[in-house]
């Protein structure tokens, strides 16, 4: 756990974007006794009014410049596809201290933004916090939202270790566990594990929902269903610039399980129960086998934020 | 609720399989106050003495036909590709008033077994309950198992409406909700909201698994993975089989989602944001009033069990 006089630098840190994300590590860094002035930059005036009365940021504005005005961190929590936008809007303010992270939830691109913007990634952080719930807007901020979970870094070969140093003692202050990838390497990964199932999630809904049997179908759909199209409900202008932002990996791992599901849709047909069940039971090993691990982490989660609640 | 003055009739009931589904079915029965014998059978003797230890059964063999002897009502509840053998071995002794009826995933093809080997339909009323957990055998009886669930019942239309009206009474006394639909329906829709749903959950997580990056990927899932995989942990024979009896619908809705991925796929490589958003706009519409549902369901679920749980 990060103690505070180790970040006593970073006296500003601007959030561009007060949703769940940005509001949430505003929540997270007051309740620990963040003692700096916290700006947060939202696109209306009433948005920045609930922040202020929240108690989530010391002061608001609708312009990114005037927010990032003398800080020294920079959170970017905007759709990813404002990224370059922002970027652009407050490279002429920053200080040449002023180290720039963000929560996106793809870090190639993040790069990319920052490298054509600012030109060298010596202050760069990338980071995505692996956390959520289905509810978004300053209204879903929650101190506790990071306590136990995973945030992983992705810092460029030519980034200052003592930015990326910053970055990871204020996630621990919020209650995260840090890791550090290669930016691709995250990128793939999450391909496989969170962009490729939320695609398949809301390509299933929505091909049923254009069905000719669109209402039986949804009447008679129970608890695996429910569970499985969980992720349709995440918000679509989030996943579209995820779609954007990592579309090589996305479109990679899509036409691997295209593969996938064509072997298996050859064996349905050929009524080939060997192989079937070969797929089914390595897959339901496997699975059985992550229980484990999900159960723990659950466990760290739960324990991170009772310690949290309590402080 | 069905009372059991209704069902008086029914004085010797042979369940085939004391997995989850038949034991359950034994134990809800005898929780309600259902008097009549309660035959099983099971593939071995430890079985058996434990389902007679449980207070599921009345009696027990591993032989089919001595358990169908007499019987007024025979439960199928093996997996599915069992369903012929065991129609094969206990026509013999079936009475010819004995109701046939089961608890099996797909109708056409327990139609199909029973029409070959009964050579008729009149006391055939093929059923399937909408329930089921984590947990399988006997030790996993649970006798509010269906309680609130859905049960649907897929008579042919040569199907004696008494025989029906039986079985109907029977799911009724475990506090089940029973609807009637074609068999030809049901098994389309069980497809698309079942079938589908565990192909793909059991394809990508088998694909994963022998991923190279397997190891990384594991470690980085999350929450919505857990939820998108879930249903991975299902019992692979099971699901063999109902990929081997209900093939010909769930290889026409796995081409049907192989096109819409492809369109996906086209969409993230062209970079078509709008496209996109769009699907992914009208799935989490979908999904978000689909809760309402789902909802509603544990709500009656809930209250079925509580009222089962006090009488």
């Amino acid at each position: 756990m990060a103690e505070l006089s180790n970040i006593g630098k970073i006296e500003k840190i601007a959030i561009i974007g007060t949703g769940l994300i940005g509001a949430s590590f505003a929540a997270a860094l007051k309740s620990k006794g963040f003692t700096g002035h916290i700006a947060g930059c939202a696109t209306t005036d009433a948005t920045i009014t609930r922040a202020l009365e929240l108690g989530l940021i010391d002061s608001g504005s609708t312009s990114a410049s005037v927010v990032a005005d003398n800080a020294d961190l920079v959170m970017l929590a905007v759709p990813m596809m404002g990224f370059r936008q922002v970027l652009e809007n407050i490279a002429p303010v920053l200080k040449d201290s002023c180290i720039v992270t963000d929560g996106g939830s793809v870090k190639g691109s993040m790069i990319e933004d920052a490298r054509q913007v600012l030109g060298e990634l010596s202050r760069v952080v990338p980071g995505h916090p692996i956390a959520g719930k289905e509810f978004s807007g300053v209204d879903a901020a929650d101190s506790v939202l990071y306590a136990g979970q995973l945030v992983i870094l992705t810092p460029d070969a030519t980034t200052d270790p003592v930015a990326t140093r910053a970055v990871q003692q204020l996630w621990e202050l919020c209650g995260a566990r840090v890791e550090v990838l290669r930016a691709d390497d995250h990128d793939r990964v999450l391909a496989a594990t969170s962009h490729l199932p939320h695609v398949i999630a809301f390509g299933i809904v929505d091909m049923l929902a254009k069905h000719q049997s669109r209402d039986e179908v949804f009447r008679y759909s129970a608890g695996g269903f429910r569970d499985f199209t969980r992720i349709a409900s995440g918000d679509p202008v989030m996943w579209r610039d995820i779609c954007l932002s990592n579309g090589g990996a996305i479109s990679e791992i899509l036409g691997e399980l295209m593969q996938q599901l064509a072997v298996l849709k050859d064996q349905i047909e050929a009524s080939d129960g060997a192989a079937l069940e070969q797929v089914f039971t390595n897959a339901k090993t496997t699975r059985d086998a992550l229980i484990v691990k999900y159960d723990s982490d659950l466990l760290a989660q739960q324990s991170a934020r009772n310690a949290a609640n309590k402080s």
